[in-house]
């Protein structure tokens, strides 16, 4: 691909008229949580251990049509996060490491299991893995952890 | 907090009205990567090497009001998957892994800027490296890599 | 600590004599891995599973007198490489990532319990998860992923 | 492989006979450090930075006859550590995360080049990246970055 066309794929979405732009401007404030987890449902909530499911849907697919990575990435930042909460903690604290591995395509309408359990829950640190498989097979679809420094009420 | 409220953030975005779930409804197809893109503007690209900035905005902003971790990781993915193309490689692969570090609070309307440098790129795997910055201190805000594998013809 | 203590730290490990020194020069070719394994005892191998246990030895310590950091990353890379062979696959390939959460420290003389599982084996790429536990009481040491390209024939 | 192979790997180092297992027995407390490091010079070292250099040891080779993976990931703590001390800290704290990206191989007696940044030091946490490069070429043999809890007074 030449420069001109990847510059043009970063500001203009590979060269879309701008109706999605002018979408994305009148959006919400705090929009991106809502954009991302709308369809997620909790099927086991217990201390140290979440697991929801949802169906892929079209909004968060990558140009292969599969689950955009960036989508997958922001579900082990949530779903991460949230899990922390579960063991009574009054704030999840903010993130300092998230790493994901990429191991199978989820698409547009298959049903997901997310699975966040915590690993260690500190008084500083908090790491948690998240764990996104195919409901009917179980094959993982991505694998990560997410760390997150927890006592902010002293400074990071 | 208590399961019950955790359950209900990852539902219902802690307890919100869904006049916001009705609006994600009616997204496009593959809206996703043009959420988080809108407002990029490319201020040098070259082989191997992207320098974007962007006015950090507020649908981006998760519940503390800076840019969302997840936006963040889903920049490392972009931003790092453009700057592949810039090597003359036909596509960009799928994504192996991901991994991003956070080092400070970008928010909204800040200016910031994303460097996508290429470490490696061969036939079957590619490695990038993206940061962060604020544009007025240069601090750095977040350091991610990005590993693809690239030759798509044959399976991974 | 001053910039000359650390210069002699790295150089001279904080200022031993170098008994250690000539120590390492007489050490043999490839004399990296046995170091690390020796004392390794393999409890259950399977395909894509294998549970092995280890006494943590003195040579393994850290400064703080717990499992070094160094040694941890090495057990993920190495046991993560022989999962891969339990699956058949005539070589494991060349180490593409590696990552590692730090969770709990592990002294010497504590029975610690090595489990590496293959999250996914394909004909590129190959990721495997592996998470060193305390034995006695199960608490997590430490958990990482290690991922290789596995298509040696081609170039990477 | 088959599994018997692979446990005789794991505890016997691929078969050879014991005679690497009784110069391990031998060897002193805490010798893991100066295993790995005998051999580097430091080159520049200022706050916030250092650079080393070192000719790859055959000690530290794996198979493939190149810089073992997990040497390579020890560098990174250690270097990485070293660099936290220069900004003046009285402890480099307890390791909360390690990353690498494998990006080219380093063969016996290669010369390398190890640089070590910080990319943020706060009182609870502190990140840096290291990159491995061949002194030659200026090639990148690897990077990674290493995150640590520094406030060690209270718990993590």
């Amino acid at each position: 691909m030449d420069l001109e066309s990847v510059k043009k794929y970063l500001e203009k979405g590979g060269g879309e008229d701008d109706k999605n732009g002018s979408t994305v401007e009148g959006l919400p404030l705090r929009f991106y949580e809502r954009f991302i987890m709308q369809g997620i449902h909790v099927d086991l909530i217990e201390p140290g251990r979440i697991i929801c499911s949802m169906k892929v849907p079209s909004r968060l697919l990558n140009s292969g049509n599969f689950l955009h990575g960036g989508a997958t990435a922001t579900l082990v930042d949530l779903v991460g996060s949230a899990v922390i909460f579960t063991l009574g903690a009054p704030a999840t604290g903010v993130s300092v490491e998230i790493n994901v591995s990429y191991l199978d395509a989820a698409y547009a309408g298959e049903e997901i299991e997310i699975e966040a359990k915590t690993l260690r829950v500190g008084k500083a640190v908090g790491v948690v893995s998240v764990e996104l498989r195919k409901k009917e097979t179980g094959k993982i679809i991505a694998q990560g952890r997410h760390t997150k420094y927890l006592a902010m009420t002293s400074k990071m």
